[in-house]
């Protein structure tokens, strides 16, 4: 028997824009997740758990990918799947160790395709120095799918003096990020044919965890990193910005942006920072390690076009603002509905 | 850009069956997952991947449910999420600690009945003493899903004197089943309105890792344990009888199943060793340690109805046979189509 301790809440339903990474996602985790598992460390809201077992500090996060289309220009589900929780994990500073993975496939989905995917995989994983040590796989009826759909779930070991946390940024902080933004979102929206636009732009989708671990070494005054995926790059300062109760201001004009993007999104109506990433962090540093952390990144191959784009403030704590190209603020506040749904 | 190492396989198409638990989920292992990943871990093919990580021995274990319809006698795809995957950890003799919890949901999904099902996994959790810490949420268009799919994904510690594996079974072992079989699999169906059928089954959807707990107590000359779900206890014992290189050996009479299972199976032409259990395990124990083992499940209220169904032997390694009621012999194979899609 199912026990339902509290009354149902009413009858609403669920919109692609609660699976967009912005306002409505972070509803739906306050209003039904949070609730219901009362767990200390998922109300920490970072992207992976921090788990203590015996001596060894784990962390540990899962996603799903259902992006569509399934192959794109610079990836494809498989090596997202594997990429994206590698990120998730490295955002913890975490070394990356085991991925499982499981898969949902539609009747009558092509077995060429899978092992296709299934390859990718293997390949992302293997240049990440990772390993897919478990899986499932489960199989729907037509029409109750899309193809595959891909759950990784992955565990990297957590040296004792880390400690990230969106929680941790102070007025002051320097704001980086690894690159351009918006390359992910708009390659895929380029892929999907029924569209009929097209754009010079590939996907970023890059496992970030030896650039973390580069930047680790080069300062300890690292306050978070986070990877600005689903809801882009307004979402994830959002989310900084009301974790730490502290303001967050950019400067529009130091905000990598390609051409190819910044000209897709003026067509499509779209914000580049409200376009999905998969190959880029901002990371959060106290003011004066800022230029070493900086360096460290523009060092490494993922992180040559890294750029301070703003800073942490005491002025309008949980928001963020930006100074624009015309000189005026505005705010920036996280993305509310579906921009682009099932871009990850 | 996608690398293809190897030509595609021929256009074969993914089939119902391939889920199924049985012969063509293992054909999808060996011929496409496998060959991708070459982990010799996700070649031992149990039930979880076991780690070292420093001093810690860790047991990882993902499973992805698609149980259909969503909440049915005796549980939900929420307990039975939850509860799956504690099972998968336990089978490894694992102590189940934290879990991830990630939903694939259409579109148009009521928010109560996600409400109610994130209710219902955060009391199995509970119940269990584990805790879920990390989750992740999608969304895709009304006619792309099903309602709800959830992945489940967990992490269990391991002492590191336990060594349970399928292969270690011996010729003399003793085979020990928790109790009636079929239970789930004929709930799942009964539950389903289009069939126009009804049973008086519940799922047995449980936890059992302190069943586990107590047989381990009982003996140390368990060798595998397994929870016969997805494809019934005939492929369990042939999974077991492969990788053993051994025969295994029922007795039809000493396999309990309920009447109003037999009844039901009867009446829809299955055969009970072939339906889905979600709360029973299979334990090859030396035949020494068999009557202590037994005394313990016994003692436990989830192994009541506990029974030695049948041995190991050298004859015909690799296959699985059943004394019949009648007194004949018969082989008992592998699952291999899809008797019933969609019961996890």
């Amino acid at each position: 028997m199912i026990i339902c301790p509290t009354p149902l809440p009413a009858k609403e339903l669920i919109l692609l824009g609660h699976g967009s990474g912005g306002k409505l996602s972070a509803d739906l985790l306050r209003d039904v997740f949070l609730p219901a598992f009362r767990s200390p460390v998922l109300g920490r809201l970072d992207d992976q758990a921090m788990l203590q077992i015996g001596d060894v500090r784990l962390a540990f996060t899962t996603d799903s990918f259902v992006v569509k289309p399934l192959f794109f220009p610079g990836g494809d589900i498989g090596s997202l799947a594997v990429n994206g929780t590698i990120n998730d994990l490295a955002m913890g500073g975490a070394q990356p160790l085991f991925l499982s993975a499981a898969f949902i496939i539609e009747e009558g989905f092509p077995i060429g395709e899978l092992g296709r995917i299934a390859r990718s995989m293997a390949a992302a994983a293997e240049a990440a120095g990772v390993e897919i040590v478990t899986g499932d796989t489960k199989v729907v009826e037509k029409g109750k799918g899309d193809g595959v759909f891909v759950n990784t779930t992955g565990i990297g070991s957590v040296a004792a003096e880390i400690q990230l946390s969106a929680g941790q940024a102070r007025p002051g902080d320097q704001i980086l990020l690894s690159g351009h933004i918006g390359d992910h979102g708009i390659a895929i929206l380029a892929a999907r044919e029924e569209l009929g636009f097209d754009a010079p732009v590939e996907s970023d989708c890059a496992a970030l965890h030896t650039l973390v671990r580069d930047m680790l070494d080069a300062s300890t005054a690292i306050r978070c990193m986070r990877d600005p995926t689903r809801g882009g790059l307004s979402s994830t300062l959002n989310e900084i910005a009301v974790q730490s109760k502290c303001g967050v201001e950019l400067h529009e004009s130091a905000v990598p942006v390609r051409e190819a993007v910044r000209g897709a999104c003026e067509l499509l109506g779209f914000d580049p920072l409200y376009v999905a990433n998969e190959g880029k962090l901002v990371a959060i540093v106290a003011a004066d390690s800022a230029p070493g952390v900086l360096a460290a990144m523009r060092a490494h191959p993922l992180g040559r076009d890294s750029a301070i784009i703003g800073s942490v403030t005491d002025r309008h704590p949980g928001m963020v603002t930006m100074k624009t190209v015309f000189g005026t603020t505005r705010i920036v506040d996280m993305l509310t509905g579906d921009q682009l749904p099932r871009i990850c």
